[in-house]
């Protein structure tokens, strides 16, 4: 880790898996950290490893460098307000939260953002609570971060923190362009094992259908038996990117559609050709990035920068600061 | 196997992986059966395996007591009425294709059901061909048939056979409702594959939605990667149904997509406690069935009968005749 990083002093506030396990992290990498929880269990259970875990909320990140904020995802602007009231303007916060405009708008409307960075680290498991955090689950994951033009010093010293001690792969992203691509890539495809899953519940074939399920079925009905509670939250947390993104998934559907009632074959094929080519990407061949920039200059050209990597399906892999300039490194698709 | 399978003499008409996977299997079981294909090179390679393989189709059906017709689903009407004109009356036919409603009514139209049963392994692989074919390809898979009232006598050899030599479940049902169960338990599953994988293709951000896409997103587009051409013919091989079919999964999205638009909790856990509980059945306990009908009695009583077992999501593990009468045994969901 770098030598700034092993410096920072570092808080948690919401120590469940997510929370936990940047804790941990942190802890096992020797970054001096303390935790705080509202359950009074969960801190017993952090000092007992060993961890600092104060009572009191403003003993635990009173005079921090960077607050990391857990915890349940409608609970993170309130925690977001008070942490900021309990330490000095030069604390960098970030939080963990799965949908990020309307986090990263309360910041704005309470001018936050030249400390406050919104984050979303993409991992997790089944399982909930510090006692199943796990020190290496953010390894090789995604960390979106969303810095604004006047939040690109804590973004800087974020990047190193999330992938010198984290291990993570930082994805920059305006918090927009974040909800948006997960209402995509995550809670569209939960809503779609809903719909097939309840059609098949509901229909009077319904144990044929479960008999005769081929792949396609068990594959796109995996998700649909996820805690229910969970993911009508996280559906409901992101609720106009989904409506938006679930209208261009029925366009799509609509088209295919309409080329089975045409009987029209070639239509179908050029679609699965050209649907079928979007998995791979991303697995595929990957271009190194490299720019620097004056820190005195204008941050627009940074932010649009760093935004367009992680929008472009690329990731920082490091930012150095030196003599007047940073220098950000990373990969993005070729 | 049973004594009188043992007896049988059986053909396969076109080789391919499904076809050439039964006469592999019959062949290693020490059945008497003979192979054709259309291909020379394919009826070289059976040969090749000790398998009897005539250059001329009426060298390979003439006097055989079971014919099994595979290959492409669109030739399978024709290469039936080929068969049945070089067979006697006696001779059972049935097929392996995808859909069961077209051939069935063909069958019908040209006075065939009393010995033409129309059938559907459910099983394969993603290769084609008789290189591919293997004979444990079907244990323990599910294999419907589809008699009719006049073609009870067919069925019981075929229950036999499939069971005792080929180790597949057999599961009886009307063509109807096996195209209706297909349509949602495999075909409506690509469609909406489909069109998630178009809808991220076409994305502004796609390269981003392929970065942070979630098992979700993984699990909900594999099949779109299956080769483009096999799926556009199956969804044209099984339309109306399959439009019928994603009607029902749009009405479940529909409501789906209300809630959220409601901001509606309650009724997305809801939902979702429902349609998850889907998956686990089929998976879950079986009662065991066993009924007994005589031979000389109405066959609308039998044929309700063997139908409800695999409409309700059950199978035949067997079927003996003796004495006057036929005893059936089976599982279905308790």
């Amino acid at each position: 880790m770098g030598e700034d990083v092993g410096r920072l002093r570092v808080a948690v506030v919401g120590t469940g898996l997510i929370g936990g396990s940047i804790l941990l992290r942190l802890h096992e990498a020797g970054v001096r950290v303390t935790g705080w929880d509202p359950d009074p269990a969960t801190r017993a259970e952090g000092r007992r490893r060993g961890i600092d875990f104060p009572d009191e909320l403003g003993d635990a990140v009173r005079d921090r460098d960077v607050v990391f904020l857990g915890g349940p995802l409608p609970s993170l602007p309130e925690t977001l307000l008070t942490v900021a009231g309990l330490t000095g303007d030069r604390c960098i916060v970030t939080d963990v939260g799965s949908t990020k405009e309307a986090v990263a708008g309360f910041a704005a409307a309470h001018g936050l953002t030249g400390r406050f960075v919104p984050g979303h680290p993409m991992a997790g498991t089944e399982r909930a609570g510090l006692t199943a955090a796990q020190a290496g689950l953010f390894t090789d994951a995604a960390w979106v971060l969303c810095p604004s033009a006047d939040g690109l010093v804590p973004f800087r010293t974020l990047v190193g923190l999330v992938v010198d001690v984290l291990g993570a792969h930082v994805v920059p992203m305006s918090p927009q362009v974040h909800d948006r691509v997960v209402a995509l890539s995550s809670h569209v495809p939960h809503l779609l094992a809903g719909g097939l899953a309840g059609a098949a519940a509901d229909s009077t074939v319904r144990d044929a259908v479960v008999r005769l399920a081929a792949g396609s079925f068990r594959d796109g009905t995996r998700v649909a038996t996820t805690p229910a509670r969970r993911t009508a939250a996280m559906l409901l947390s992101n609720r106009d990117q989904v409506l938006r993104q679930l209208a261009e998934v029925r366009a799509a559907l609509d088209a295919l559609a309409e080329a089975v009632r045409d009987d029209d074959l070639p239509t179908l094929v050029a679609h699965y050709e050209r649907a079928g080519a979007v998995r791979p990407a991303g697995s595929g061949r990957e271009q190194p990035v490299h720019r620097v920039f004056d820190l005195d200059a204008d941050p627009a050209g940074e932010l649009a920068f760093v935004r367009s990597v992680g929008e472009s399906g690329g990731h920082l892999t490091g930012c150095a600061v030196a003599r007047g300039t940073v220098t950000y490194t990373g990969l993005r698709p070729a």
